[in-house]
């Protein structure tokens, strides 16, 4: 896909992701990344006896982070992406277990001018789903994106 | 800091986090995980020349995983952490820059029964800082805690 | 950009890739990953007063590797490439050194149809090249494309 | 084995690497740090239902990257090692799959003197083997190895 | 729980540390940031048919690793944790295979004061036990701590 | 150099390994890999104002742990290492900076029979030294070697 300017932007439009699944390595190796060093995620014993699930799952958080990245491998922001601005509304609504692979929904919700004029606010409202088409989280998700008429340009 | 359950969780309570410090390794690391490979974090001539700031800035949700870390860290959640509920109201405010050093206040906002016995919902506050003081994130964290009168026992 | 099916692929077509800065992160990664554990990538009193550049350099194989992933990045083989088939020619012209940044220039050159009809090969010619516009490093590369007259479909 | 100098290089002799599993972790960790997130390597309900496999396989570039390594862990270019020139023919002739375990065959197929005193060309034909002795890629290997006489000392 | 400083250590006093799944993901990359590359830890065919255990078992160095990581995680020397002294009779009793779960038993058994009044010395003694409470190692710790009527204050 | 049976070890006899350089990725994916998420190794800031040392230096448990790889790479122990025994009065006498360059200096101090004939015990005295030879570490370690009259074979 080519890169969205702001201009490109059409609230309504919506776009989804390629998929990606979630292995144990990418749960490790972010429960040592983030420090998010609790059992819930790194003692399968407990996880089996103590946790809601009884197997192992991934951190909100990297459902999160790999939500985005799937977003930024449609390449709709590459070298239009300005900086991130805010998440609303975000809600965990189902596990993702290990080995589960999850793509995005994104659908373009708002636009708005500010008083710079080479950039502008994007809102998306973005579903995570899994393999079996359940959202797993939703979220409102705000950006800068570059506007063409600006003199910056895009990476390529 | 003990783990702590459902009750003994006092609304206005607050709580400070150590600090981090986010390396080159991390955002690298970060990046190739969550698949946020776009120029603004990967090619250093770009976010020299073209992005908003002009050198090497952590994406937006490595500081949000890492401010779950370090709250985490604190071990307030070890072994009574049930769930991560959801996200509102998150700011980003300020770049997080390279070799920056950020702590979390957190501070507990409210608390709710449900009608799982075991269980309750926490709502925090959390002001992400870096090492001059400067707020750089701010949201407002969902999760589920165990009560202490639950069957279910913490991890250790 | 959108995903090339074979029909899609005109010999003569070039591409531009986005840029990447090779850290010592992915160097020192790539030497443990790689297995690649040689005085020359591990150890830096060796590599300043014994190597032929004096300074951190990157792994051939690294290059390659990420320019690889650059290609992939510009979104022309998302689900559309079947296989990996081989690498010819392939000319290390000049070091990268460490925070290098590198994109390539892909130039088809040749397409054949085989005796499978959802698939056809695909060769590119590649040129690495650094900041400054030299040629760190040329191949030509050879892949299975998916036709799109095959039942086969693209991962989204 | 100890490391060989250009004039320790025999054309034909034959050297053979000890074995490498290839897990998830390296497969996972390879697609991140070299940007080849495409559904091929990390979307396991596509390689399923769309790939010529069927299950999860390596990159040929994690194959090459692994089997570099194999090569130097066998010790004999460490510090003898000076650059790396190229690769010719490389063929990858059959998948190889999670878990699949690799080593390498090296032929010494060539040498030649350069006009620097201190070193030489040395060209290997190299074999990657399969656990069950299946050649997975084959490719031919330049590099530049330190000469005994030269003022340059290896690394230990 | 809350930090220890010199004078808080009581001799005899015992913790019990959370529990950690050692995972392949932990042994691959502890193998290449180690460099321990070596049949036992890297080839599974290997493992399968010439090694003690017939199966894939964690490194020692990365058993203790971990097991110095879960005695940070339970607090007592945020902040208060100045130097690492040594370790003394260290013993590998049984395999920790992969996907084991192991915690550590610490005892208080020495503390000592030193000529600098900011600090003591206290050694501990760590039995690291597996899921079925075996022991698999044994070690005495030594450290620095710091003095609470220090001017130097604890991290947070 | 070739490996080493049981009956090749000398008592007496001492090698020295190659040099590595430690760098913050080395330190920074310890820290999370190992869990030793403290102030001392995470937060420089605190480490500029309150540690001994006032600048990053590295894990003792990664010191060790890459002075073992360092033997590893000398290749004596390819295929005939069958198990970590144990570690003896292990002391860290000086900081290991970040970006410092180790090797290690090991001898053979003691070999044992045991009443397995396939296999003996060794004992040697390790000594890792910075880049300007000084001691930073000391430590006897101990370890099953393959005997060479065992029908078990080496891994290559």
């Amino acid at each position: 896909m080519e890169p969205k300017f702001f201009e490109d932007v059409k609230v309504g439009d919506k776009l989804v992701t390629p998929g990606r699944t979630i292995t144990e390595t990418d749960i490790v190796l972010f429960a040592g990344m983030a420090g998010t060093l609790e059992p819930l995620f790194t003692d399968m014993e407990y996880v089996k006896k103590s946790s809601l699930f009884g197997r192992r799952f991934a951190q909100g958080t990297l459902v999160l982070s790999i939500s985005m990245g799937l977003s930024v491998q449609l390449g709709w922001t590459q070298g239009t992406a300005m900086g991130f601005l805010g998440i609303d509304q975000l809600r965990a609504t189902k596990p993702v277990f290990c080995n589960d692979t999850i793509h995005v929904d994104v659908e373009f919700t708002d636009k708005k001018e500010t008083r710079h004029t080479d950039r502008g606010v994007v809102t998306t409202r973005r579903s995570v789903k899994n393999q079996d088409d359940e959202v797993v989280m939703t979220y409102m998700h705000t950006m800068l994106i570059r506007r063409r008429s600006a003199e910056g340009k895009p990476a390529h």
